[in-house]
This record gives C-alpha cells, structure tokens and sequence, in this order.
C-alpha cells in the first residue's frame, strides 16, 4: 500500500514515484493549486496538486479535510528554492500528486487541532479524553518514541553487553511487605481470598538470584494504590534490575555505563564517568536534601558549632535545643535579592515557611568585612563569632547570608526549597546540563513516630554497612540512589544474604522471628537453601522518560495514563459492574448502603 | 568477584588462571582427591581439589556439600585422555583450586535433589513450592533461557527490520468485551468502582492505529478468569501486534518472516516460506479441526453424496437429516489395527465415543477391489457406490476405512481425533518435523444456543470477507490463525474501520446501536476521526515457548506459575487479607457469612 513513511524522504529521492499513507495534517488552498501536508508517525511531508500538472488528482484534493487517511502516489520533486522549508527534515522535496485516495474520512467534528503547526495549548482534560487523537500530535509520538527507544537502548545494552536475562515474574500476586497500599484482587476459585497487585519485583528477583539467574532485568508494571501526587501513577514501570556475587562498586559501575548508553543512544551525549558520589549524610549537609540538584553550586555551610555561644538565642538555642544553624550564602545576593522578600510576607519567606520554618534571618555582607542585619543578629556576634562565619562562608562583599535555624529536618528542608527557588530566579541553571549523581550510605532505619519504633528506610533486606553491625539503630545502609538534576530515578542496595544479619535487622525493627516468617516466610526459607550475595536496583522509568523528554509530567510519556484521581478519562475505568460479576467472585461493595451484599 | 562463567570455559583457556561463582552441582571424593562440578546458569565445570597439587583448597573442599555457594580461583588445565567428558561442553577441561571461598552454606535438607545429573522425576507440587530450587535445575534454566532468547528475537525482528513500536497499555482498565471473565480490581479513590485486568490490549492496540502509530507490538500480560485447564493460566503473555496499511497477505508474509526469524535464532532452523494455508472450510473437510496437525497425512474423505442413496440407513439416515459420513482412510490399517480396537471396549471406540460419536462403522480393502465389514455395511453398497467409495478414498488392498456419520461437528470432532491417535500409535509422526500453516476464512459467526443468537467468532471489530457482505450470517471472515504442529499458537483478524459494515456487524449480531455504544463507546467514536484500515495478530507466548522448549505444559517455560486452582504454591497467593485493608476499599467478601461487610 505504500513505499515510503512521510517523514523519511529526502532530497535523494527526487524523481521516484512513491506511495504514502497518511493523515492530513493541514491542507492550503493557494492560487488554485492545493498544498497538502501529509502526516504519518516519522513526520509531515509536502503533497502539491495542481490542476495543470496534476489533473486527475485535483477533484479529490479538494475535497480533502484534516485528519482524512488517504493514500498519496506521486513523484517527489525538489521544491524551487523559494519554496524550501529548512524547519522540517523534508523541506527540500514535495510530491506532486498523480492520484489520492481517501481511505477514510472525519465524521465528527475534531475536539482540537491536531496538526504539527498547531502551537495552542489544549486542556489536559480533553487530551486524556481523545488520547487517540492526542497521541498523533507531534510532541505525543516523539514522547512515546522516545520512551521506546530508551527501553530498546536498556535491553540492548544489558543483554548484549552485560549478560543479563530477561524473566517475567506474575503480577497476580501476594502482597509485598513495602510502604504503600496494595491493589487487591478477588480470587473466584479460592473464594474469600485475594491477590495484590505487585508494588515492585523485589521478592521474586531476590528469588531469582537464589535460583542462580545472576543478571536479571525486566521493563516491569508495579502498582501503588496512593493518593494521587502530579507525579504518580496508579500504575507504573520500572526498569528494574537484580545482580548476583558484584560488589556495590561493580553495581554503580555497570549502572553508570547503562546509563550512560541511554544518554548517548537517544540524545547523542556523551556523559563523562564514574558519576560523582555523596554520601548521604554529605547530601544532606551540603543541600539539606538526599536529591540535591548539583547543576548549580550555593552549598549550605553548618554554623552550628559558631553559634552555639553567640548572644543570639534563636541561633544560639536553636543549638542547645539539638538542633542547627545553617547558612545559605548567595553571592551577589545583596543585589539580586531584596529585604521584602525575605522578611514577612515576601515570596522567600513564603516557601521558608511552607518548609515548617518559622522565617528567615539573614546578613548581608558588605565591603572590609562588615555586616549588615535587620534583628538583632550582627549585635550577638562577637569579632571572632563574626570572622569565623565570613570565613566558613567563603563570603565576599555584596554576598547575602540566609539563616535556617531550629530542628534538622526543617532547617534541611526550608534552606533545601530556598537554594531551588534562588538557584531558579537568579538563573543559576542551565536547563541543557546533565548531572548524574549516586548518593550512597543511606541510614538503614528510620523512627517511625506512629508506631514508636525503627523501621527500614528501603525495606528490611537492605544489607547494613559491615562497619556498622555493632550498633544496627543508627547503622547506615548499603543502599543507593542515583539523583538526575534534583530528582531521584533509581535506587537499589546490596541485599543480605546471611541470616545471623538479617536476624539482627529484624530485631532492629522489632519484629519477631515468628512475625518475620509470618510476612516474609518464603523468602526467608529460600534464603537457608544457598544463597548468593546479590544486590539490585530500580528505576522509574516514566520518571526518566520524562526528563529525558524535558517533560514535567510523567502522563505525558505514558501512551494512556490516568488522572489524579487514578481514572482513565478515555475508558472511564474504573466503573460501575454487573451485581453478577461481584456475587461470582464473593464479593459486593460496601460503599453504598443500599447495594446488596 | 569473577572472572568466566562456568559453563562457557573451554580448552583454549587452559594455563589462565579464573574466579568463578556457582553452587555445588556434586562433590564426589575419588581416592583423596575431590571433584565438584560448579555449576551456574551457563553450565557445570569440574573442580579438583588434591591435597598434593592443591593443599591450601583441600581442607575447604572437604567441607563443601550440595549447593553450597563457593568462589574458586585456580588454573585451568586439560583433562587427561581417559577423564575426557564429552557430553558436557567444558569435558576437555578442569581447574585445579588454589583457593574455595564459602559464600554460603545450606542450613536445611534439600526437599529435592538440583544436581544436573538427577534424572529422577520430582513431584509438580514440590517443584512449585520451591520454585527457587526447581530454577536451578538445568532443564528450567534452559526453558527461561530459551524464552529470553525467543522475545530477544521477536523484538530484533519487529524493532530492526520492520519499524515496530512498542508501547505498553494499561493493565488496570476496563472489561474488555471478550469471551471469558474478567479479573478486577475495587478501587479505593473511587469506591463502589472497579477496574478490570485487560483480556488483552485489543481496544488499546486499536486505539493506537487511530493514533497513527502504525506498527505497534508488545510483549502483553494478559489475565483471564477461566476454569482452569492443564494448558491455561490465570495471567499468560501474549505477543500482541497491530499494523496499519497492510493487506491480509502482507501482514501473513511479516508474520512468517517473523516466525522463521524466531526458528533461525534460537534453533538454527530454516522454515521454507511461504506457510501453507487452508482455508477454515477446507481444514474442517480434510482434517475434521481448524487446527489439523500436518505433519502426517490421514486427510479425511468426504462421501456423504455416494452415501446419500445407500442402503446402509445409518449412512443415509445421517446425510438426509443433514448430516455428514466421512471416511479416515488408513494406508496398511487392515494389518496395523485389529477389529478388536474398533470394536465397542476397543480403545478407538472409546476415542470416538468420547467425542460424542456412537461408534465406528468400518470396512476393510481386500485384493481386486473386494471389501469386508462386520456390520450391514458391504451389503448395501452397490457396486458403483463401492468403486466410487474406493477411487474417492483413494484405497488400495490392505488399507482400513473408518467412517464417522451423523451431525457435521461430532463426526469431525471423532474423526479428528481417531485421526491424531492413529497417527500417533503407527508412528506417523515425525517429532523433529516442524509444520506451520495458515488457517483462513475463518466464519464471522458462530450460534450461541444459550443466547438463541449469532455472535462473533473472534470479536465483533473483525472484518468480514468482502465478497459476503450481502449475506453477513454466513459470512466468512479477513481473519486467520496460525498453527503449529496441530497446536493454535497464533490468531488475528483485519478490522472493521469503516462505520456502515461496523454497523452491518452489530446488527447481525442483534446489537443495537445504543447497546454497541454502551459496551464499547470510547472505540466507536474513535472510529469517527480517520481509522486506517488495520489489522493484527497475537501469539500465545507461553505455548509458542512450550513447543519450542519440547515441554508438555506452559507451566515449564515459566518463571513463577500458578497451578490448576490458580493458586502460587510458592508464595501462597492467593491469600486472606487484613479487613482493614478491605474496609478501606469499601468492599467486602461474601463468601464466609460470619465476615462482617
């Protein structure tokens, strides 16, 4: 039926008869001669018919519609030079068409424009609701393009370079000891009793390595049944990975050349390896986050030690109190930055405080070392107190000082948002670069408040630092992350495979030998029957797409996503079903009163 | 941590010095020095161990037991003439361990033996129970193998030589209007809704020909509620694609480029192309199935016009009330098979009395055209309806016929399967042979007795022949099936893209159009805005790999079945769940009637 994709041809082709399939993605009337722009998945190209040269065409031509699917023959001739088009990769030719077939035709009226030169925004809503449509503009297929070739460069990569198998593991499944809710499903067969829907691979590719598999890989759905964050699906994939007898430092080094491959497979960029690495307690000090984005630099300095003795008590007492001081140093920001904004009221202040701050204190440094402040700080500095912070800075004149003081976390948290909001509005970000960056040695636990006890930051198989076996509350773990300009793609740790260890880390959390054979009773068996020393890692695909993409939703790399409110706007899943259906399976709904059980 | 893989060292690496990991497969003690085949997922190699050669491995090799996870380093050397092993691949080699690190013990009885040298046969259940051993074992490994191998070069084929696209479809969606039922899924944000796990992506796939992306596949799990037969599962994987622009011969001519491409990969197998085809008609004539395995003759004759005016009434009898007599010729029956078999108790009476068939009538070719049977048979016959038997038979002395007569379906479901076990017992059957055919013309529908109406055979969006749109309840349908050595491995369907045969469709079908629209609205109104004319095709992978894997059951060539009752014997899925959970899904079971809903 056809020769040739649309965006494909080129100035060779000149003077070849070719067939094309496609959509019309605009046509233009002009001077009695009907230019058409022919869209296919690869691009649009120009179709001319003219009721001189191309008379047998010409009736058909006219009667054509955006979005028919015609059939296009005709001869591809090189434009006049007036005529050239250098903004699309077919702007050298067009085909002057000998006949026109219309393969099918529009019956309704389009609920938006669908064409490559349309530029208006269209409400998501409406999108979702005609994703058919959606996905034929040419932001949508190059975004699923891209996510395909991203996922044919992994499986390229790990199979052929790196010796991994692919292997299926069920999605009807039990669920899985991990942080969020499980879809469940009832089973017909064994009445009264459920399936979960997988929230990751994790204990079938741990069996895996147990039965010997040693690189295993899979494009893998998981599902989460959260409330619903911009950034998060009911259902999502992840590239997810399992390794057997590498040390940590051969698991980072075989995933940066992985990553590595994507990069330079579909974007053509060559990122330089190893990746640098933080610990997660350098991350956490130098950015106040575990994802910093290192594109710009506006390090956070501790000033605790300086302002545990200064006459300042909110600094002062934040430190008594177990808590710290923190510096934010801006240079150049006595210019960039005004006291409005900072104090009451003003837009950092704001964001300061959606942090949990309670607001900002700040110095401004000006020439031969003075220092300029609103409260009442320059006052409780002592010359020395003084000095010290200048220096620990590396402040210079015209530098603005942004203070967090209080508890850890929110002090963390609210310089964290500051450096993201500063670093945005003072243009300190180049949108082109890449950085890459593994933040390792995550704590091994975290308290959970709720439940007063320690529990597993990752999950309880996480194997501990080996230095750190003395004393497991505040061990840290063989567990990393690999951060992308801020944000957090993937995340893995090394797994323990001795039981005396994972004896103590189930003590650790508190949980029972009795209650962790109740949980996670298969997994430990299999681990008596020779296991070896393995690790993994995952990563969310969608969210990588999505960078790679320059998105900033992951639904719009996803060929049919669903909304927040985890509904399908084109299926209208999930929706009501037949009494019949539910008795079949022992069940009924107990939402509403009147339904019958 | 490694250097090689077990099972890929061969001589030319003999005098290197290699680190492997595995578990031991044996440890056999040969007059103080000590052997053990290390064994990973590539294969065993032979360790030596000699407290002479090798005094600082001796002491830990005494200690080794079976499956026992070890790192060796040592040299590689040849193995003297009279050890040589020629079965295995690495029996010219053996390494001499310097060292033998533990990795890990075993701390429980093995519940069956893993060593590849254990033929003995182990019980499915225990198998199952621990699959993570079962895996181990070489014939499972080479299944999961084989499969990576099978989808690695399905998804070469369709990215590299045919512009395929993969994209991935929803699993939590809509009920799809398809045969079986549906699994679903309550959901907590929308309570008193649930979604279903697709059947398969067939609306979606569809929906991404309306989208214009033209070459779609993927590599699908699929979930169907079925009562569970040996060869099904409650979820399985199906190769799924659709295209657009192509004919029905053109989408068969890339399917069996695409399957050939699949025997040259991973068997080395050059299947001559084209397929053969039959059409639906004409395989239900010759071989009684739509599935006819051809790797042996034994076509049946059709007589029922030379017996219409017989004398024999059960012949006769059956032709007038609509009925068929069909003839199983057998070449040689006459020695090979005793009247005692066809003979009521007679294990063929019984095959044919299974498939619903009363009994045989037989008749024996004797030399000169003479016949003998048991019953009235021979009696009746006329000497031209005898010479007219034997030349449309094609019967020479010595052959048996066996006759089926009554209605069309139970004469060619006895006849079929007389046919499969005669073939089978005389040894017609080559097992290396590999036959791949085309069923075509499929009906468009089939009578539901139940429903007292027609419906679609495969599913109402396939297309009829366009030569019966006339008189669509007989039509034939644009759809096909391939099959593999009598087994279905593959089926698809052109679609219907234009509304007035959609709607001819629905109204054969008693479907109203308000009914069409309540069941499948979303695909029908995108129908409305520039369909290409499209079609597809999906695989059942699973049985695919079966069948190139030589296993009798789908559960062999997966990574964590379920069992009959579609249950994980592994995991214990499915389970009972905490009523919290359910209460927070607003649902509850029936099934116990003390359950509080």
């Amino acid at each position: 039926m056809r020769t040739h994709y649309c965006g494909e041809l080129r100035a060779e082709a000149v003077g070849k008869t070719v067939s094309l399939c496609g959509w019309v993605d605009r046509r233009r009337d002009h001077g009695g001669v009907i230019f058409v722009d022919l869209r296919d998945r690869t691009g649009v190209v120009q179709i001319v018919s003219d009721p001189e040269r191309t008379p047998q065409s010409y009736s058909m031509a006219e009667t054509l519609r955006n979005e028919y699917v015609v059939r296009i023959e005709g001869r591809v001739s090189q434009r006049p030079a007036e005529s050239l088009n250098p903004k699309i990769p077919t702007g050298e030719i067009e085909i002057y068409a000998d006949q026109i077939e219309i393969l099918n035709g529009v019956q309704k009226q389009l609920p938006f424009q669908v064409s490559t030169a349309e530029t208006e925004t269209i409400k998501e809503e409406l999108r979702l609701k005609y994703r058919y449509l959606d996905l034929r503009r040419d932001r949508m297929t190059r975004n699923l393009t891209l996510r395909h070739q991203v996922i044919k460069a992994i499986r390229r990569f790990l199979e052929d370079q790196e010796h991994f198998i692919e292997v299926e593991t069920p999605i009807l499944t039990r669920s899985t000891p991990e942080g969020a809710r499980d879809y469940l499903v009832p089973s017909r067969v064994n009445p009264g009793e459920w399936y979960a829907l997988p929230q990751s691979p994790q204990l079938f590719k741990q069996l895996l390595m147990v039965a010997g598999f040693d690189r295993y890989y899979q494009i893998a759905r998981c599902f989460r049944d959260e409330d619903l964050r911009a950034d998060r699906q009911p259902e999502f994939t992840q590239l997810d990975m399992e390794m057997s007898f590498l040390s940590q430092d051969e698991i980072l080094a075989l995933n940066e050349a992985l990553v590595c491959h994507i990069f330079k497979t579909v974007k053509g960029l060559d990122i330089p390896r190893p990746f640098p690495r933080l610990t997660y307690a350098e991350a956490m000090n130098q950015y106040g986050t575990d994802r910093p984005d290192t594109r710009f630099d506006l390090k956070l300095v501790d000033v605790s030690d300086i302002m545990a003795n200064s006459g300042f008590k909110v600094f002062s007492g934040a430190v008594k109190s177990g808590g710290i001081v923190k510096v934010l140093p801006i240079p150049g920001g006595n210019e960039s930055i005004s006291n409005v904004r900072i104090k009451p009221g003003g837009d950092l202040f704001k964001e300061a405080t959606i942090a949990g701050a309670k607001g900002i204190a700040f110095i401004r440094v000006r020439e031969g070392g003075e220092i300029d402040s609103i409260g009442a700080i320059k006052d409780n500095l002592t010359p020395e107190q003084k000095q010290e912070l200048l220096t620990r800075t590396n402040a210079q004149a015209g530098d603005l000082l942004l203070f967090g003081a209080g508890d850890i976390p929110t002090v963390n948290k609210s310089l964290d948002r500051l450096r993201l909001v500063v670093g945005e509005q003072l243009g300190l970000i180049n949108p082109e670069q890449i950085n890459l960056l593994w933040i390792t040695e995550f704590p091994m636990f975290e308290w959970n408040e709720d439940e007063q006890r320690l529990e597993a930051l990752h999950h309880p198989f996480t194997c501990p630092h080996l230095d750190d076996l003395d004393d497991l509350k505040t061990a840290r773990a063989q567990a990393y992350d690999l951060v992308y300009n801020g944000i957090e793609v993937g995340g893995g740790s090394l797994r323990i495979y001795q039981r005396e260890i994972q004896e103590k880390v189930f003590s650790a959390i508190g949980l029972s030998e009795e209650e962790a054979y109740a949980k996670f009773g298969f997994l430990l068996e299999a681990f008596e029957y020779g296991t070896p020393p393995h690790g993994g890692i995952a990563y969310g695909l969608d969210r990588l797409v999505m960078l790679l993409a320059k998105e900033e939703s992951i639904r719009d790399v996803i060929a049919f996503p669903k909304t927040q409110q985890a509904r399908s706007l084109l299926t209208d899943a999930p929706s009501q079903v037949d009494l019949k259906q539910l008795k079949e399976l022992y069940v009924a709904s107990t939402y509403e009163p009147e339904a019958d059980g």
